[in-house]
């Protein structure tokens, strides 16, 4: 007998009928003989209509107030999930972030979880009930105000459960089957991933994939947590994400374990570029202007700087899409100060990332990825590398073409087309 | 500076507009000098959404979670609301029923308010707060589960807090002006009393009349807490409900005191009556047929038995319409053991109700009642009395028309027609 926690987000809950799909699913799991703890969203797109109604009676609406107000998203669908759990014959108890002792800091709408105590959840499970708990939220101990998470919150609601139960999964439900090679809406010859690393995950999640949230990701690494990535939708396995030194837990039956150099190719269309042009080649000129856009709260991803031959130099940098206006107005202020030509603005680019763990040991593979762009008439405008990854900036209109060349450049395509369901979760 | 606690129920509150324009309210009194308490209901209907949901997902909803599920309906009103105070520019905290203090009974969906410990509304004004607690909920100290108060919770939940806080007044908001002489959508001359006693508020309340509901008025009369029932519409003032030695707050102002004998007419279309014909006249069996009754659930309220000349006699009551098919069930099944002839089931009743405090002094007040109906032949088939009220069931085609005759009977007419909302709260 597992200790099983699951997460279902918002596009699995969304109206009755999936409510009473995933119960089934949860009570299936307890007929396996294993203890569940769930961790659900708000139901479809009930935290959209919160939020529009807040706008509607203040303009800025005040963050604790907000947040006692999307913490009621979680309440409505794990009451009617418990009720539909308790309506098939098994005991079934949902619980509030506070609860469910999920203790964050003050920091409403972005609250960091500092401690979990699951008191009320352990002796739940002792009585042997199936508990359910509200996602994305928690409460502060000193101001006993509610907090809510922020984005991915549920995801990583779940896995900080997991840790504090010390269960033997975390199984984040979505809408897709796993962690791909690829977006499969980008390339339908993306294959799923029996696993990943959780390092090699971190980087595709912050390069665009969007299956699971960095956060939860880290929360697991860091706390030994493994996550199991798969469908609502389908009872076939997903993607194992493991920590270092965490045992695949299909080896024991025999799946083939030979690692891949490269984990999965990445596409973000989010990102634009900023050119600062006819900068003074003098020291100090770079950390001026990111000093600026770090003020402007715009968070830099990649940075090039142009070789300088005349005394002045062009300095790009990407940003995401909604970042960059406030990053340009805030340049634009200071350059008289600065003492640069111009400022270029650019958002029809698109970045492609190529992940594996691989990397480190096995040489050219970074000139595979050249190759196959070059060979398939692709210009490349800036060029990025961390340990595991190589990240290049193309215009957006290339990068799906870009995409496909390079899935099949380094041998990830597989046979059958992959399966997409809309919808999103939290 | 007085304290003052307002209850705004669901129909008040049903989308931003009215929301902003509730806020607009509460801001005004704290601008005239006075602390606020606000209870607040769930927006309009989401109550009933919410019970249409937990029916969908289960057929019978297991009560600790559907008292969870419900509870969030006011968490999102009261949120909204302290946002749009919020925006207003004043200091507006809101909070569930846990943090509010009100513990109940582990009764779920009919919880009992055992005790109100206000902590921190209390810090919450002295920081100069405006405090909106959510209506309709508590929580129960053992088993640390939400519960919810059942009907006319929200209105009970203002009361609690304002005997909790020694509150200066409760104002319950909804949309009509105050307590009428009778339903004004039945007898448009029907006037807006200045102030009712609560004895007769109970009577009215437990006779037809929807303004107010009895829990709260009982509890308001234990506590000595001030109701002034009022318009969520106007900026009049409504009818005050007086406890024993409560001093009416217009008399200082002059207003006219002289005290009516009857204080109103109720009218209530939802009874049914149920004969048991030919019972065997020996003693004990009313007492056998009323319990069956009870156990079946229903809420006996008049009870008429006819002389018996034949050895046989005919026992004839009345119980809330919806009561009645469980009633005449469990009666068929004990016919035998009973010794009763038939069953005859009678929904096209009306019962009219006087009430009035001054009946206790006062000779002749029943006279007045069957000489009006009498005059306009209409025929009465069951008749009860209190200390301060005469009851008669008729058929429900003439109780419009009797509770007419009998308004202006007891010189109760006003000349103007009293302005009718539709809505309801809880």
């Amino acid at each position: 007998m597992a200790l099983i926690v699951q997460k279902y987000g918002g596009s699995s809950v969304a109206d009755a009928e999936s409510i009473k799909r995933v119960a089934k699913r949860i009570v299936d799991t307890r007929r396996a003989g294993h203890d569940v703890v769930v961790a659900v969203s708000a139901m479809g797109d009930t935290t959209d209509e919160l939020l529009d109604l807040a706008n509607e009676v203040a303009p800025i609406p005040a963050p604790r107030e907000l947040d006692m107000l999307l913490s009621s998203g979680e309440r409505i669908s794990m009451a009617l999930l418990a009720m539909a759990i308790h309506s098939m014959g098994f005991e079934a108890r949902s619980f509030t972030g506070s609860q469910a002792g999920m203790i964050t800091d003050s920091q409403h709408g972005a609250a960091r979880i500092v401690d979990v105590t699951p008191v009320r959840l352990r002796e739940a499970l002792d009585e042997g009930a199936i508990v359910i708990v509200a996602g994305f939220q928690g409460f502060n101990r000193d101001t006993r105000d509610i907090t809510t998470l922020g984005r991915g919150g549920s995801d990583t609601t779940a896995v900080a459960l997991a840790a504090a139960l010390d269960a033997d999964v975390c199984e984040i439900y979505s809408d897709v089957d796993g962690i791909f090679t690829a977006d499969p809406r980008v390339i339908p010859k993306a294959q799923k991933l029996d696993h990943v690393s959780s390092e090699e995950m971190l980087e595709l999640a912050a390069n665009g994939a969007k299956v699971l949230y960095i956060r939860a990701v880290e929360y697991a690494r860091r706390h030994g947590v493994l996550i199991h990535a798969r469908s609502t939708f389908s009872s076939s396995e997903g993607t194992y994400v493991l920590g270092e030194g965490m045992k695949n837990p299909r080896e024991s039956k025999g799946a083939a374990m030979e690692e891949p150099i490269v984990a999965g190719v990445a596409t973000d269309f989010g990102q634009a570029k900023i050119t600062v042009a006819g900068v003074p080649d003098v020291p100090g000129k770079a950390a001026e202007i990111f000093k600026i856009v770090a003020k402007s709260g715009a968070n830099v991803d990649m940075i090039v700087q142009n070789v300088s031959a005349t005394g002045r130099t062009d300095i790009s940098f990407t940003v995401p899409k909604a970042d960059a206006p406030a990053a340009l107005k805030a340049l634009a202020g200071e350059q008289t100060e600065v003492g640069f030509a111009s400022l270029v603005h650019d958002d029809q680019i698109g970045k492609l990332s190529v992940v594996g763990a691989g990397m480190r040991t096995h040489s050219g593979v970074s000139a595979t990825l050249f190759e196959a762009l070059s060979d398939a008439g692709i210009n490349i405008e800036m060029i990025s590398t961390s340990e595991i990854r190589i990240s290049v900036v193309l215009r957006d209109s290339d990068l799906a073409d870009a995409a496909r060349t390079v899935h099949t450049a380094y041998g990830l395509d597989g046979e059958a087309e992959a399966t997409v369901h809309a919808g999103t979760g939290r």
